[in-house]
């Protein structure tokens, strides 16, 4: 089966948002094994929509559109669509009660442009939205079998569970199997650290593994196709299993969502707790950690000493460390970690001292120069960043996300790489090593 | 004129990374009032991306490509695009001791796939490219006046100092006129607010007025057409202020790009500084705050005092008080705030405290209640915000937007829409309102 993604809005043409849909749904399509071998936007204009439905639906078995469903939008696309696939649009009043009963949650009227939402296919189907107020529609054609078009609203948090509750399973079970996807996520090595790893794994078939880069860590999607949801969880569980044993402990997690979910969990599990003191990062760590439900059951405090002066009065960093070594230095990260920790009662505290950039940078200490820290009853753990080249808040992110790992590695015991070790009481002196260089 | 941006990269099409490209471009065409039609994305495939360059090319005027000039691309764009503008490829030496220089450069040798990158137009004309190997190209065609095709690499890195040192002059010359923009941002209210007051605007020719809602605020765009740029930029101020006037001081900023970069920006001129107290928004004010270069002229300290015990023990927030009222309430807002502007000696100081939710609402104290507080020498400032129906992040994110907003508005002398006001030491009572339903 091929398939084309058709984004429909003038806004995307003119650059005002970025396409995250086209993203979204071109992994989705590659994971449940269709080819996706063009993507287009269109704007708000009959003439050249209907031009290019008629064009798409010669070449591709699927069309997934977003977008154009809007109220505001006079359901172009709808009727576009619904008449190039030879089929009607009915009105449904349960979905025009449903519309209404969306607005008065919020305590609103349903205005009457509303009302053109609640417009239905006759031969397709209609995909339930609960997080807006457009239905969607599949459309099969009437004239030609095999050729499908989908219609999803444009806001991603409307677009994407209608996706994975109704179009995904619906697409699996026409390609005779059910598919079940397991991600693992990897912090601290890039791809092409892991490639070679696995790359026997990455050509496989069934299961198919998907590598995607992100910011600051590598995404191992796993997907596996079988007879039963119950044979391929296993087949998934299978080759995560087998991608653990080969990478290591580099893979943080193959259950959470991020790395911040995971350190929580993580924290909650070992019954341990942390605090926050940061500087550069000015208050990242300490709002990723609390993203996560249920983060006041491990973090109590963060602090964000943005000045020499704060540093001293709230963490104890002594004035005469900060006279000979200035703020970034390994000494002050370990300082800062060792202080929050005893400030709060936490039992890991973490430390975070840098330059972001673009200004404040040093031949000495250069922007993107980041010390981060953790420590324990037992130990402090001190890692030198170099991250040149790189946005400010570039900078900040991967210095957040090295903090997150760290705490992670600490509170299971595992190993910390690139760090110099320290007792605690112990002065802080780095060996001589260049510290970890855009990673 | 009108242009077509074609991407050309089937890691595009899996899904592997964003199109930012595709919106770079488009928001560089619309201002320099260039209709673009259609955007597309087409794998790395002969005979389908032939097919697009000749349908492109039929039916727009300029062709904006990107991708498909690397080492390993086996230059299938560069080829088939000279083809059909009736162009042909020369081997420069010149460009191939500049791609060899570039190689040395970093330590290494140029692999001899490398040299593939060395050809360029016999009829048009090459455009260097100053971080990256591949010099980019434009293609006149010599069959049809008036049409063109520009190719440019695909890493942002390389292809947006190419477009805005090369091709945009080029454009610019091309069409009678100048564009200018200038971009006004709103928080506080929503669309539906803002529209009845300049309809007439947006109905506007030129310059047009442009609204976009966005995550906490609207946005509006003004573009101006006119024969020089000073003329341009003339009437996009005198559209700016008719648009202020009638709007009033919602409008927090012509000129910066972001709220939080407006309220450094005030912060800086009206030489006052900011301390940070929060609790459910967990950081992410200060984060925000600190992600201004040059914030620590403005910023010393943020805290996130997630538990009763540090709101006590950093801010003096009184044991008798959490009893009372507990956490979440307009007198603990009030004392964080003024609790970390004593703690900081800041002139201004904020509070925040509130259920994010999923979880922790009660019938009493349902998720999405928010108390943010700010205060300076003078006064004390609460507002109460009910945000029902959001996610967590939405909730944390809203908090921290009308935190900043109250921090402008201090810091300016302007009202305090929708928030109580008491004398410093004065207790602090709510009067009896709903407080900012779901803004």
């Amino acid at each position: 089966m091929t398939a084309e993604i058709i984004a429909v809005g003038t806004e995307l043409l003119l650059g005002d948002i970025l396409n995250t849909n086209a993203q979204f749904l071109a992994r989705e399509l590659a994971a449940l094994g269709i080819s996706v071998y063009y993507q287009s936007v269109v704007g708000d204009n009959a003439g050249r929509l209907e031009a290019l439905v008629r064009q798409a639906r010669e070449r591709s078995d699927l069309l997934v559109f977003t977008g154009g469903l809007g109220p505001t939008d006079d359901d172009l696309t709808k009727q576009t669509v619904a008449k190039a696939y030879g089929d009607t649009l009915r009105f449904d009043p349960e979905e025009l009660e449903k519309i209404r009963a969306f607005f008065e949650r919020w305590g609103r009227t349903m205005p009457p442009s509303n009302e053109k939402q609640a417009y239905v296919p006759v031969n397709g189907r209609k995909i339930e939205n609960h997080n807006g107020t457009a239905p969607g529609m599949i459309f099969e054609d009437t004239k030609c079998k095999g050729k499908y078009a989908v219609l999803l609203p444009g806001p991603p948090k409307e677009m994407q569970p209608m996706f994975c509750d109704t179009v995904r399973p619906w697409l699996a079970k026409m390609s005779d199997g059910v598919l079940f996807s397991r991600t693992l996520r990897v912090t601290g090595v890039g791809e092409s650290h892991l490639e070679p790893k696995i790359s026997d794994l990455l050509e496989a078939a069934n299961p198919t593994s998907a590598l995607y880069a992100k910011m600051g860590e590598v995404v191992i999607r796993v997907t596996a196709k079988a007879a039963t949801l119950e044979k391929a969880q296993e087949m998934c569980a299978q080759r995560a299993q087998e991608l653990k044993e080969r990478l290591g402990d580099v893979v943080y997690t193959d259950v959470f969502d991020s790395l911040e979910e995971t350190v929580v969990g993580t924290l909650k599990r070992t019954k341990k707790t942390v605090a926050t003191a940061e500087s550069c990062t000015g208050g990242l760590l300490s709002q990723r950690l609390t993203a996560v439900a249920g983060a006041s059951e491990v973090f109590s405090f963060g602090t964000c000493t943005y000045s020499n002066e704060m540093k001293q009065k709230i963490l104890g960093v002594p004035a005469q460390m900060l006279a000979d070594v200035g703020a970034v230095s390994p000494q002050v990260a370990a300082a800062m970690a060792r202080g929050v920790r005893a400030c709060s009662g936490a039992e890991i505290g973490v430390g975070i001292t840098g330059i972001a950039g673009p200004g404040g940078g040093t031949p000495e200490k250069p922007v993107g120069l980041v010390y981060v820290s953790v420590c324990d009853a037992r130990a402090t753990y001190v890692q030198k960043l170099l991250m040149t080249n790189r946005t400010r808040d570039s900078v900040r992110t991967w210095a957040s996300q090295h903090a997150l790992e760290m705490v992670r590695r600490l509170a299971l015991g595992l190993e910390q790489p690139g760090c110099d070790c320290f007792e605690n009481g112990q002065a802080v002196e780095m060996s001589d090593h260049e510290g970890l260089r855009n990673v």
